[in-house]
């Protein structure tokens, strides 16, 4: 285990799996200025470790992802414009950070999920959560807006109709309601919800990294659309020069486990 | 109350919250000419208005929100491809004068919505009805078309399976299969529709009005693509220099309900 | 009938209604080069058909649309990158003949739909499967990537998390999921999927056909993005010069079921 920002941003390692912890239950996680940089930092690092398949985010606890920003924190660094850019800029890197991150990401939620907490999360490549998990944007009440690259991943993920109600009615609302706006990707029973986040996490670290990471650039160069390069369009046939590519079929073949390396 | 467009465009103002009325109740509210400019006035009107915090679209009565086009007007005001544009001009304006409308939009659904009724639905941000509430778009039975700027909704909500699935087949369908399908945001039950919109748009008109505005406008610029400009990025920190973030922060440190003043 | 590909590939006709089979049994219909090349070439013929007015893609049998591609064929077809280029051309090819074909196309999904027969479900207008069917794209389990333009299609349908919740972890799920990941339009009891996917043909073949082609069109024109140009905006009120368009608006008036001739 190693810190990344005090004691408050934890990078744990199972393995080929790492697990970031936003890791300040005594106030359910609450993101303070020192977090949203750490969370950033943390993901930066793993980006660069070639050892890793899988990446899992969650707070400390089992009650809380976390209730979003530390509004206490507001009056002395984000009480007025040229304050806020400086802490906007913080959080948008956080999300890049997880956002951009080679390896994929799941986002295993427990509880109470809100605000920054929930950006964070939509960061991430696929949400768990479980059945009693609670999530909102009600920002409107503070008189605070999300800016364009906070809003980007949900507006992306459930579309412009669900994204306003969220932002407009400022509601707090359960799994089921998440599940069916296409919020999270999979709700468990509650106590169920850190198993299946190591479950998923295992099936995807079993599969050849180099593919999941070739995907998840892919889907998001499809995304950015436009045409491709000719570089880019070679890239999709890469795989058939890999070591795990005659490993995956030597393995299908004999019905054996493959055994991939990465290369 | 006042009347844009005869009697059959009605607009309603109960606080900050307007509503636009199709009122041709003996007709199902079928639409014709007049009502296609008058829906377009109104939400032109209410855009200029600065007092208002959210906008509520239904028809008169609780049987229909509308069946669609008046296909007894068509002989005289649709019968060939000039007419058509000119027709079809008054049509895209109100849609666009209603997608474009700065302040939140709800359309409550009561009974059938259908056509040219749901294309206006399809144009507010959020769509409530009632469990008995039937929706299509039959214009293939027509020989008609919907032109780009009618479908441009429909597929950015349902995305392009469902779009075309909906064209295609002309099927008359359900609630559930609407909620299925992402076209409308909640069902309640039939005698519930008023009272849930009214909600919505209590909840709606309580945040404030000025980050609904910004939502609205970040979640379409967002949608629109490309860089964003300087200008456009520093407008989301525009909102720390309102009294309503004073107003929001201080209510929220000491547990108060907010007072926002829009400024 | 007509055989486009020696027997792998069938073509059959029922009034305005094609069908396109996969047609290896005996191999739960595994797609080889031949059947690329076989259902890219069918699409292209019926998209020059003038007189088809839908087109249902299956393969044989009620055991499977197909485990994907034949990877017994991989040896001496796909063992590196510039077969893979070759083999991946073929692919593309048939996924862009059936994305393109001008009619309205439907996927009548029996039993298991994985890999490549999933990609071609995928590029259809509209899916309809069993509540037995069973989907994924494990092919991280053979160090296999999906190219960009395989993924399209996905990504287009279910968004950016569920298809990399698809690709990374590998899982091959029920019918219930997929229709909750927006994979599937339609889910009926497996002895009624025949029958499901021939009233949808008929309902769409009921309707104007170049009605039907045009929402195509004007679906995949606002997909595409950017400014119409003058003459693609006058094309949605071409409608109003036909045949078809009069004799809809003469049956709706008399309550008369249209007998439209696609002209």
């Amino acid at each position: 285990m190693s810190n990344s920002s005090g004691d408050l941003i934890l990078t744990e390692r199972d393995g080929a799996v790492a697990t970031v912890i936003l890791n300040r239950a005594e106030k359910l996680n609450a993101l303070n200025r020192e977090m949203w940089a750490g969370v950033g930092g943390a993901f930066r690092a793993l980006d660069g470790d070639e050892t890793i398949r899988c990446v899992i985010l969650r707070g400390a606890g089992e009650k809380a992802m976390g209730p979003g920003a530390d509004i206490a924190e507001f009056a002395e660094a984000r009480s007025n414009p040229e304050q806020a850019a400086e802490y906007g800029g913080l959080m948008h890197a956080a999300m890049h950070a997880i956002r951009g991150c080679r390896h994929p990401t799941v986002a295993q939620i427990h509880g109470l999920c809100v605000g920054g907490a929930l950006e964070l999360a939509l960061a991430c490549d696929i949400r768990i959560c479980g059945e009693g998990s609670r999530f909102g944007i009600p920002v409107n009440r503070l008189g605070l807006v999300m800016a364009h690259p906070e809003i980007e991943a949900l507006v992306g993920l459930v579309g412009r109709s669900a994204a306003l109600e969220i932002l407009y009615e400022g509601r707090v609302f359960g799994a089921a309601e998440a599940r069916d706006k296409g919020l999270v990707n999979r709700v468990v029973a509650d106590d169920r919800v850190a198993e299946e986040a190591r479950a998923a996490a295992r099936r995807i670290a079993d599969g050849a990294p180099l593919v999941n990471r070739w995907h998840k650039k892919f889907v998001d160069r499809i995304l950015a659309g436009g045409e491709l390069s000719a570089e880019e369009a070679a890239e999709g046939f890469a795989c058939f020069d890999t070591g795990d590519f005659k490993e995956g079929v030597r393995a299908f073949l004999v019905k054996d486990k493959p055994d991939f390396k990465g290369e």
